[in-house]
């Protein structure tokens, strides 16, 4: 590992490998020594089963394209109606045959039926429930974790459930936010004109802007790079101009009405947690390859990880 | 435009075409209505000239992929020497034959070679000059506009000539952020052990925590999906594991070197003029497919326009 080799055993060092195996349980409340801080990797490997929310089945659909499954974790606490209709879509099968209609650089991937407009649109399953605008929630009822750190878009960020959320707390407001990986429900217009069969995820800096302007429905867990490293589309905002640029959905199913042996069983490390806690902590003080430790994290710099269930 | 076709006609409403065109010269201090606000496309076809700063060919490469040319504005004033550095390679022919070696989603793709630490590496010109760290540098001699937005990450966030900027006020330092699209040398452990030689582009959320620990040198400003779309590495870190996965870098040499008319004449939007106030606001104000206004722009999500000389 020298310096001729750039970047490369850095980072390896720097994010995976820095910092010492012996102080795993020294997380001070005041600002602590990186060197004695536990790295990432080794507050991952330490974790118990019960540092984990197992994704739940019924709430996470498997869209399969060419290159492979993208797992999508449906966001029940903040958008009901949009999953259920979500849910409803991939049981009917309207989805399949369907296409990644648009790529733009630096924000968004999305998928639906290109010919939405036209006559030949597809026909969606009639007892689709009439979706309302679910831009935020009430604060009450969630298990909302505050991050310290300040934000530049909301008075308060945290996580509930390993769900990125920013908060005002004098109206008693919560919203998903839109980090990397998080998944909308397109709309036109009308605020209330979403209802599921049209989806984005986030592929580039977090358009937060976007927040409390669109409904949230979830976070792809599994397969982002099969959305994020598709050719960017060459029209306006990135819709791909010829039918044949798209790339194909084959199918999206609900987790649950697979065969057992095709469901992909995946968890999210719960913001609940101490575990979290010194994992935030490894992500905020940094030794080893870092100069400067930063001495802080940012919600979407800070997403949960995700693992396949041992 | 129907609630129908979602996202597409919305975001061409609410980003391109919402805002009247009567009221171009209204910026007022306290909150406008956006209604009442230029939108960011009218801010721009309304620039006269000198609302653009020239890139100087002299301070910018052309890099040359198999898809198409990537152009990369180098930052003298932050980082003269890997600048100085990258230009002498560049004219050296060094960069010729390598490749892209590194892509990680939502983080970095990276350049240089591959073979760095073996015996076949190439030969770098031998009056490459040793380089310091240039991780910032000191406040005072820049022309630094801040942004009234607080910021997640520095004291104080702001433009100078269009880069994007962290500042200590107290200290008196301005760095570079690591913005998406924005270029830095990679480096191994010891902190002075870039040398221009080896770069990378941020192409997802900007990974902020590397402000202060790693020199930036530039911003791409045109092509970055062609370094943002390609695929993946499955390798630790994101590098490739097969030298085939690699995609080739023809050549890559300084503009001012390139025969008059195969230089690209690119703009960026200078960040010291009312228009540049003016395109802020259209940012800040959202009005037409926005319900509620972000009433805030954040440095990273601000980036100055580029375009080519008309």
């Amino acid at each position: 590992m020298t310096a001729r080799n750039p970047f490369q055993p850095s980072m390896l060092a720097g994010l995976l490998l820095a910092c010492s195996l012996s102080a795993a349980t020294a997380v001070a409340a005041s600002k602590p020594d990186p060197a004695k801080l536990p790295s990432s990797a080794e507050v991952l490997a330490a974790t118990q089963a019960a540092d984990w929310r197992d994704v739940n089945p019924e709430d996470a659909v498997l869209m399969e394209l060419p290159g492979g499954p993208v797992v999508i974790e449906l966001a029940r606490a903040f958008a009901p109606v949009h999953a259920a209709n979500i849910v409803r879509l991939a049981q009917a099968g309207y989805f399949d045959g369907l296409a990644i209609i648009r790529v733009q650089d630096n924000y968004v991937t999305q998928w639906g039926d290109a010919e939405e407009d036209e006559a030949k649109a597809k026909a969606k399953p009639k007892d689709l429930a009439k979706t309302p605008v679910e831009f935020d929630r009430p604060l009450k009822g969630l298990d909302f974790r505050p991050l310290p750190e300040r934000d530049a878009w909301a008075p308060q960020v945290g996580f509930v459930a390993g769900w990125p959320v920013g908060v005002d707390p004098k109206k008693g407001r919560a919203w998903l936010s839109h980090c990397n990986s998080m998944v909308g429900a397109a709309r036109g217009n009308e605020p209330d004109s979403s209802d599921g069969s049209g989806l984005y995820t986030v592929i580039g800096h977090a358009p937060r802007a976007l927040d409390l302007n669109i409904t949230s429905v979830g976070r792809v867990l599994q397969g982002l790079e099969r959305l994020s490293a598709l050719p960017r589309g060459s029209g306006n905002l990135g819709f791909y101009e010829k039918a044949e640029q798209r790339t194909p959905i084959s199918r999206v199913r609900v987790l649950a009405d697979l065969p057992e042996a095709e469901r992909l069983r995946l968890q999210v490390l719960r913001t609940d947690t101490t575990s979290w806690k010194k994992w935030l902590d490894s992500r905020r003080y940094r030794g080893g390859w870092f100069v400067r430790s930063p001495d802080r994290v940012e919600l979407c710099s800070a997403l949960p990880p995700v693992r396949t269930a041992p």
